[in-house]
């Protein structure tokens, strides 16, 4: 579990002169200090990352949905057939998903990776990071080997490097697969020592029977994984997922090429916990979208000292939450780059 | 207080076939029933207002900012000096204040509208319906005239109706003045029966001295208007001012143009309080797009019994909160408008 491309370099932290430059600066705009509450906070961030002050507005935000399939739908933990899954990654690439609509009203695009989905990619390039066809069954097997494991991690870290090189200046990660929160959430409850019952979540809405069955194979997951908790890279093979580990590697990635990300729901999040044990510091990058309705999501961010921008009731996925939070970040932006300080406009300032 | 100025129709209700088809077709889209969460609500509520399944995604947004001075200043309620009132109009008309940032982001217009304030107008068209310069200290003397109250809640009136028939079918109001929430604060106590001390705020950031003055002032200006708390004009005239009294009309007519609104933070919500008793129903036509942090405005939103759409810490007023809010509503717009259905997009439903 040594493969250098699982090993990480250490992180720079977000610019500390752009973040006492724009605090500072958010101080002489013309409102009363602190009016603009969490959008100060969010601008500061944002002038951090970029290194500079005032930021500039986000010119190619970019959501990047990891597809993949999972085994343990076979032990009944989900209220959609796997079949879905690949139906699914052909509605993104046609634009008629939930994903495409909220993208388009905030100025995004989208790109869809088929990392692990349980069928033939439905292009090449959609499949050019493709690991294998579905992931192990979590509740009996591993979900994959611990040479997938590191290769997965590998795709995610190419994807981002793809991102970013191709312009990028924010990052989205979305999840598409039936059967993925269970997955999700064990990853979760290992790396927070939660019990199954404090997180198992309705999923796409699964019944009570179903839920039963989910809390059982996540059980079962986690007792297969009692002994690699400490090691990222394994924890993702036992009880994981391709899908998972890819968006692990593009996370932590984002973090290496100090890109800002704005995290979505459970499944992201999940990875984004393992993310930042692969490489410490990587949550600076970050921003939590949104908190969505699966218990364990609360659990994950609260670790990661992520406070959510939104809690709007969402438990979709796809990165539909932070593709409704990234306007949220826009504005943000737009008051340190756009208004007019008390000196410029001729506004008296209290404090002056 | 019989002036027909001020005598609005019996409201209509949003559409409810309309409502009923959005709500129908929400379950239709490829995605779990409900996992949108709160915007599928605000989908189904904009398609009963336009009257149309799928709603049409908004053209032409605008936010009106009411501009005023209030008496009240003199008694030291507010961190800032009275004359920022003017100054911040002259902002707002050069583009560089927050809401200016915000709508931008929000692809919103802005127009600024001097009811009130203690100046000469900046320019002719600010102050078309300027009603007068000041409105009186609420707690000695009464902010307007019976007459001006009548023509400020025409103003607001005539306002909607320029917007409405210059094909705005979205509108926000914004507020600006000096003083401000202590007149907004004392009629959400009035209409609310609230004490004081549980509903004032730090407006723009007033310190314990300044909380201790503007408390007894509403308390006094409460004494002054208990007798009218059942005659919304009169309430304006005594304890509110003419910017207040026009946003009022300004937010009751546009439900009578069945245009909807989204509400900002405290003053605007005061308003919106005495919209609801001078239009009964009025409130249906509303979001609230955000929770301010000012206590009198989540006692506001309980009593027109609205859920804030954000809760981001904001307490600028001009707006800027339903401004942040306005792309969560288009996302809101674009699932039902955008989305393709199981049926379209060849995926299983699992209901099926």
């Amino acid at each position: 579990m040594t493969d250098p491309r699982t090993q990480f370099p250490d992180l720079t932290r977000p610019d500390e002169a752009a973040r006492l430059d724009a605090s500072a600066r958010q101080g002489m705009l013309t409102k009363p200090p602190g009016s603009l509450g969490r959008l100060e906070e969010l601008s500061v961030w944002v002038a951090a990352c970029q290194g500079i002050c005032p930021p500039q507005q986000f010119e190619r935000a970019r959501i990047v949905v990891f597809a993949g399939d999972h085994g343990v739908t076979t032990a009944g933990v989900s209220a959609f057939p796997a079949e879905v899954t690949g139906q699914m990654v052909a509605n993104f690439n046609a634009g008629g998903a939930a994903i495409n609509a909220l993208a388009q009203v905030a100025d995004a695009s989208v790109r869809v990776v088929d990392i692990a989905v349980d069928a033939e990619a439905l292009t090449p390039a959609i499949g050019a990071h493709k690991i294998r066809r579905g992931s192990g069954n979590i509740a009996v097997e591993d979900a994959l080997t611990a040479d997938e494991a590191v290769a997965a991690v590998a795709a995610g870290r190419a994807i981002a490097d793809e991102e970013v090189d191709g312009g990028a200046d924010l990052l989205i990660a979305g999840d598409m697969g039936i059967g993925n929160t269970t997955a999700a959430t064990t990853l979760i409850a290992a790396l927070t020592g939660s019990e199954p019952v404090a997180v198992v979540g309705r999923g796409t809405g699964i019944d009570d029977a179903g839920w039963g069955r989910k809390t059982a194979a996540i059980r079962d997951a986690l007792f297969r994984a009692r002994d690699v908790r400490a090691d990222p890279v394994a924890l993702l093979a036992v009880c994981g997922g391709a899908d998972l580990a890819a968006m692990a590697g593009f996370l932590a990635q984002a973090a290496v090429r100090r890109t800002p990300v704005l995290l979505d729901g459970v499944v992201v999040s999940a990875a984004a916990l393992v993310a930042n044990e692969m490489a410490r510091g990587a949550r600076d990058w970050w921003q939590a979208g949104h908190l969505s309705t699966e218990p364990a999501h609360r659990i994950a961010l609260q670790r990661l000292q992520l406070t959510p921008i939104l809690d709007l009731g969402m438990r979709l996925g796809e990165g539909s939450g932070a593709a409704v939070a990234l306007p949220i970040l826009r504005a943000a932006v737009a008051t340190l780059a756009e208004m007019a300080t008390f000196g410029e406009a001729n506004v008296t300032d209290k404090s002056s």
